[in-house]
């Protein structure tokens, strides 16, 4: 009833005060029924319903700007800019997608996806506000988790200096911190936000510095800041960065924030602003299972169960099976994630062996890192992360890893393309910087039991070397092809003549389909599982060469330094008297949807290849 | 006289304590008089010859393990570890390294180069320890510029739960905050390291929980506030992570050390030592000039000058020259660096326009995206990174800046070979992550009046663009030609038959001699001039089939997703009847050395890249 009437930017401003907690509970209604159907993240964006509308209460839209980190919390956003109809095609294809998006809206400034960018880009926008002469006020929101990537603190660090305003929100849902400090931080909150607080700050030096040392003050020092250190965490520790910390405050408390904004506005410099809030709030199965609706699938509303359940394995369950089989097989063996134990399926491994998992927070350089001190230590660390994400740690692996050539595995998943998640999350760029790092071997299997020998492999090999793997349902398919691995060797599928798929992964299985058609028409086609990006099997493409007229590449990667370049750079280096077509993902960032219709858009689906082969064919017999 | 007994691991520890002294200014004298002839990291060394004394001393090597953060600052460990022979040979070709080398000596643990990364990798091998049940002391040695680096906080954070020993020792040469601090730390000192300590910490909360707020309290609390951040920055920051602090302490007094670094051997948990050294120490020139003697080069010992003055201009240089020029014509212009205004050249643009000018500390990831919010802010903001620190911030140019199609320009300076400083400094990947980023445009001038042009042409381009060109001396040959920067279109300089040789940047030069020694053989040879790596000028390499046999590409970068690849990329897409030769750097880690001799070993000088042509062509001929 009040939703009906927020139909663009600003309309939440005419809604009467008494009702705004009204309108915050339609928001929830209206999220849970939307995200049931779509699918999309449900528990961030019921946390920060109110933070939202206390934000856009408080601000002046377009010009004020709002800077989500992450930036899957934007819902109530989108809602509030005259979006609403949009969660209809929710992270569907050529729908509303699931991240702020400047094409979308003029109050979507900045897009995020991956984590902790938010400062950097907001002092980014202030420096430039403050040249320019222009007034608008410029908030940052970061979640708690968001927090622990190194750059967020690169981002505080600079943001120290500052003289004019701007405001950081973090939007902390770890309720032990509000337990903590209890009432007494209402009262320093009270003592901050008092316009002479920053004057206090000045000219206090001394107290101490002055006094004699005997037993007695020393002990009054313990005390005294044992007792400190309590009372303001973490405020304290972002104080000593050189901002000025608000809170913390009730996230779900519309006035309660409005009035810290307000005062956060009129502080000549940094302000941290410390909201609590809860995810999944007001809808108990996304309060109880917070991992499990962090990114729903479609539910059932009542129970909160999927509507589709799950009958096959996906790459990440057979990862998880074949850790804790490593695990109990070789003691070095120990495992890291960068705040995905559930994402990326060593939940189980961290049951199994405590002592040997970490998860290091949302910090993917140091994962690295970290993962080539073990290493040198002499252990056999692999570190799952996200295709997408491990962009993060690329100088970790050139530098960390690769040069002193340390015994890391790198389990990428989400290789490929992702779907619904969209530009920021689509992993089609790791065999470029992973083929292009000395020392480094890349591989990918074709079915879920080849990611298990894969894993065994890698662990074996004691070098640096990288499993890339979908998103998604694990093929089952090809069963029966299980010859062992061996390094850098490509295994043959179906040797025949005349056309020779050279498939990596995830396309072998799409390979299957295009050589069924070519067949149908009447070609004889051999299909090649690539197995090794690098090193490439050069001698698979020699053979391959003798017996066949056309070599045809396929991957899920951009062609700047993927697959397919390689094998042309054999064929002509070696001479090799054989037509080639390279099928891989186009120079441009591909967008949210499903994923069959995406590559299709792409013409990496089976029928676009078949049209691109049976094209060269027909030159190649005219010729 | 004392520095001649220690000939391996562990002499140190037979000089009487009397004389450590002594030691230290033999080794102040030794690495003043090798490093003004050879070159080489002076102030940081200097600095550090206590501290590393005093670990020695400590230490039980090479059981414990000491991790160098950058690595720079090794030189008085690889004197105390039997390496002084190898200061006649300091970064030459096949000489002692400037870096640890774990191949040199069993006491250099872990490589590095590249900042920050010590205590990640520190604490990698703290767990490898404590997992394979073994006992030794892992001590990680960082700077206060590199604890700029977000991976340090990373790895900070993610020590704070470690419940066995780990010594972080950050080696400080600011000495303001000692100042600041004066005697009270010394007691604070005691305090903490003073067995009881840690139970302490436990169980003193309350003291103010329980007392009712009046005003007279809430004074106390602000007045005690202040003055404990006064006194306890910045220990409490690291205690507020989790670290048990200690020091300041006087990082050239080797007692007052020796007992920190006893005192902290016995905390189970991680521990941070605060040292104070200076720069610089003992040498006058270099501790006025620390920026000069940071990497120097050959100097005269009694006036600190260099021994060869430069006469040419570097391309550095040229950089810095068009930025201030670029910064009088458009006041959008704004300029960002990573901690090196100095080695950017961006000083002189610092003192012209010093509001747009940004140094962010060491923080490449943090640079690229407030690059990116100043971008969104409708500045047009120029980045000065190195080529590989640059890769720090390879996620940030694909999440941040290109999605968004942002107009930021990345100045990249050291592309290519760098020579002395090795495996760890060498730009030879940029071109392959550049190349693959959508909206991602990558050029490099053949000459300095080019990367001028360049310059111009991309703050006018108001699209994402990187420039990149190498260290040392800006070609000035080839000044007639100065066509017009068009994007995507590459320059003819010479237009014959037979054989094109397609060069990017550095390597046109090169390309002037293989052309010349060519022509003297009879053939007649055309020259390109690349300009853009991406989009790449396809027209240019379809005009050369026409009329040539052999197309030749020159690149001083990986072949894995370089220029040669997506040259032959098009020779095979548009199907030109033309043969191809691909030079570039070989798929390995490049060490350290002269550059031409470097050249010469890969594969990429001028002799070698005539040979492969010849054996072309007589093979072309022949057939």
């Amino acid at each position: 009833m009040y939703l009906e009437t927020i139909e663009k930017t600003n309309d939440i401003k005419k809604i009467d005060k008494a009702n705004r907690e009204a309108l915050a509970e339609e928001i929830r209604k209206f999220l849970i029924e939307k995200i049931s159907v779509t699918g999309g993240h449900l528990g961030s964006n019921l946390g920060a319903v109110e933070l939202t509308m206390a934000l856009h209460l408080s601000l002046n839209l377009p010009e004020d700007k709002i800077i989500w980190d992450v930036g899957h919390q934007a819902y109530t956003h989108k809602i509030l800019t005259g979006r609403k109809d949009g969660f209809d095609t929710l992270r569907k294809f050529q729908g509303m997608s699931g991240f702020p998006k400047r094409k979308e809206s003029d109050c979507d400034v900045f897009e995020t996806g991956h984590s902790s960018t938010s400062i950097s880009a907001g002092l980014g926008l202030v420096k430039a506000r403050d040249i320019r002469g222009e007034k608008y006020t410029v908030v940052s929101v970061i979640g708690d988790g968001s927090l622990t990537g190194g750059m967020a603190y690169e981002a505080l660090n600079n943001a120290s200096k500052l003289e004019t305003n701007f405001i950081v929100i973090l939007n902390d849902n770890n309720m032990s911190i509000s337990e903590n400090v209890g009432g007494v931080s209402k009262y320093l909150n009270n003592i901050r936000t008092a316009t002479g607080y920053l004057d206090l700050k000045k000219g206090i030096f001394n107290a101490l510095q002055g006094t004699k040392m005997g037993n007695k003050s020393i002990n009054g020092i313990r005390k005294a800041k044992s007792s400190f250190k309590q009372l303001v965490i973490p405020g304290m520790f972002f104080e000593d960065m050189g901002l000025t910390y608000l809170g913390p405050v009730d996230g779900h408390d519309i006035s309660a924030m409005m009035k810290v904004i307000s005062d956060a506005k009129r502080v000549e410099g940094p302000v941290l602003i410390h909201v609590l809030t809860q995810k999944g709030k007001g809808y108990t199965p996304a309060e109880r299972h917070p991992a499990r609706f962090h990114g729903a699938e479609p539910f059932e509303i009542e129970t909160g169960l999927p509507l589709h359940a799950r009958t096959e394995p996906n790459y990440t369950d057979v990862f998880s099976t074949i850790m804790c089989k490593l695990g109990q097989r070789d003691e070095k063996v120990c495992a890291i994630t960068a705040a995905m134990p559930d994402g990326t399926g060593l939940k189980r491994f961290r049951n199994m062996y405590p002592d040997r998992f970490f998860d290091v927070g949302i910090a993917e350089e140091h994962a690295v890192t970290f993962a080539a001190g073990l290493a040198a230590g002499g252990m056999k660390p692999i570190v799952a992360i996200y295709s997408s994400f491990l962009q993060r740690a690329y100088d970790q692996m050139i530098h960390d890893v690769c040069l002193q050539d340390l015994p890391v595995v790198f389990a990428i998943d989400r290789a490929g393309l992702v779907g619904s998640d969209g530009e920021t999350h689509q992993g089609i760029f790791d065999l470029t910087y992973l083929s292009g790092i000395p020392n480094m071997h890349v591989c990918a299997p074709k079915n879920m039991w080849e990611l298990s020998d894969m894993m065994k492999f890698a662990v074996a090999l004691e070098k640096p070397i990288a499993i890339r793997y979908p998103r998604g349902n694990a093929y089952s398919g090809l069963k029966d092809h299980r010859a062992p691995i061996e390094l850098g060797k490509a295994e043959w599928i179906y040797t025949e003549q005349e056309i020779a798929l050279f498939a990596v992964g995830s396309m072998v299985k799409t390979a299957e389909v295009v050589r069924e058609a070519l067949k149908a028409k009447g070609y004889s086609v051999s299909l090649v599982n690539a197995r090794f990006v690098k090193p490439i099997d050069e001698e698979a493409i020699v053979t391959a060469s003798k017996t066949h007229k056309l070599i045809v590449s396929m991957e899920e990667n951009v062609a700047s330094g993927g697959f397919g370049e390689k094998v042309l750079d054999t064929i002509t280096k070696k001479e090799l008297p054989v037509a080639f077509v390279n099928i891989s993902i186009p120079d441009a960032y591909v967008e949210h949807g499903n994923v069959e219709i995406l590559k299709q858009k792409i013409g990496i689906d089976a029928e676009s290849i078949i049209a691109k082969i049976c094209q060269m064919m027909e030159k190649i017999d005219k010729a």
